[in-house]
């Protein structure tokens, strides 16, 4: 990982862990309603999501630690969406991160309530939000809720999820993926230019960059599940090919679809050209998302 | 039904429904969600919560259409819980208001994908609304997530599929019905006074009356789902008892509920007493949840 990179991520993490935990921890829930949301929530992601919040803040100079609660909020969506992605219903995945699911370890009931209350947390902690006025809380809550909800994350999965029903071609596909991975990620980068006060056109230039960075992470994500180990990736490998869902290496070959990813890493630094910040950070982490082996 | 609810109803009711449909239909999304999402949002509810919005708001003398948005929103809420609540892994119902449930038609997954559509729909709605500054829109958007998380409604399920292994007493049962029924039926009480701009005096008032009738209303269901037969109800009746639910009667026995039933109802129609306001069509909506017969 690039020194920079490495440095930002020592210097967030915790932070951003801290605020994720405590907004679970305050609540005055019953305890192992608690309990299953934090095994999932602290099972080991990589926190790109909330790192992108941090890092497009950051990069106008805004320092503000309402930066942590934007990220713990998309964290717990892009949380809940796992848990319901691997119940027996969904993708009927046991392991996750190298972990037991959370419907192995808490049921299947336990695991569709725990997703529920992460969904409904995140919007609760933008609204609670110190610092930060009540008309962009108002913008970010209705960001959040396109970006996860029937025109965005939910919507892609039911298009993943018919697909395994029929072939798509690459627009379509490509429709998918803006949809499932690409609009949280494109909110978490959003989001940090909105609590930042970002100019219109900075933030034109972080969507469209946005939009490459979210195709290149799902391509890789496709590629890993083919070339990648069980072990290696704390999930089943190889579940696409075998449960029939359309991908980047169905549909163009391995060789093909790492050629686009190449292509989307390109056009994604690219983007990042129209702005006059230091966007060093920004082109590393677009780096950590393409050769990343997890 | 008395008269005045009844004419309420017929002026009302139709601007709900349209509110509904039109939220779900105007949205860039597959179409399979939508009709999923739809399907159950028109299996003919009764509409409480959004009455209660309009209905609390009207007193106040406030008609902005607004209240149809924010009791589409909390219609929403009530939706995805009822579609989570009949899967297979939770209460396994095949029968909701007399049509069969959301995953008998449209399968376990999508089903699931509904609920959560519906979960994070209704936060965008609040979210979007025209003439409701951003200050009260933050309000709503952080009442309702209380209300309807692991504090409130997903708590209490989280309770009561807990209590299938162990006996409540009165206080315990309570607490599970505050949250699970309660919580929502309160928030939509109260948004109606938030969009009124009602004094915190009144809102007090309200807020006693909406504890009341929330647990009123779940005593009712609890004695219907022993006296009712499944035609009535359009849901398999003797449920509760088959599951090992802890319950008013099974607490009380079916006296004993009828009893706590009317107490709760006069404890509602006291509150009111504390309003200067016109509370007819109030203590009408009290009257009907504790007579009804589905």
């Amino acid at each position: 990982m690039a020194e920079r990179l490495k440095q930002f991520m020592n210097v967030h993490l915790d932070f951003i862990n801290r605020e994720i935990e405590y907004q679970v921890e305050r609540l005055n829930a019953p305890q192992i309603l608690k309990e299953s949301m934090l095994y999932s929530l602290k099972a080991g992601g990589k926190r790109i999501r909330p790192l992108f919040v941090v890092a497009v803040s950051e990069m106008f100079n805004n320092k503000q630690k309402e930066v942590y609660t934007v990220g713990a909020a998309v964290e717990m969506i892009h949380t809940y969406s796992l848990i319901h992605d691997d119940l027996p219903s969904m993708d009927n995945d046991d392991l996750r991160r190298g972990k037991p699911t959370n419907h192995v370890v808490y049921g299947e009931a336990l695991a569709t309530l725990a997703g529920d209350a992460l969904n409904t947390l995140a919007f609760g902690v933008l609204a609670r939000m110190e610092n930060v006025s009540p008309e962009k809380k108002v913008e970010l809550i209705n960001l959040l809720s396109i970006a996860s909800g029937a025109e965005g994350m939910v919507g892609g999965q039911v298009l993943d999820i018919d697909g395994e029903k029929k072939r798509y071609n690459l627009a379509e596909l490509e429709q998918v993926h803006v949809r499932k991975t690409g609009a949280i990620l494109r909110f978490s980068i959003e989001a940090g230019a909105v609590l930042a006060d970002a100019t219109s056109e900075a933030r034109r230039a972080l969507i469209e960059y946005a939009r490459h960075i979210g195709l290149a992470f799902q391509i890789q994500d496709d590629i890993l599940d083919v070339e990648g180990t069980s072990d290696q990736l704390g999930k089943t490998a190889g579940k696409d090919e075998a449960s029939n869902k359309n991908t980047y290496p169905a549909l163009l070959t391995i060789d093909g679809a790492k050629q686009k990813l190449e292509e989307h890493y390109q056009s994604a630094l690219k983007a990042l050209d129209n702005l006059s910040e230091d966007t060093t950070l920004l082109r590393e982490i677009a780096n950590y998302i393409i050769s990343r082996n997890h």
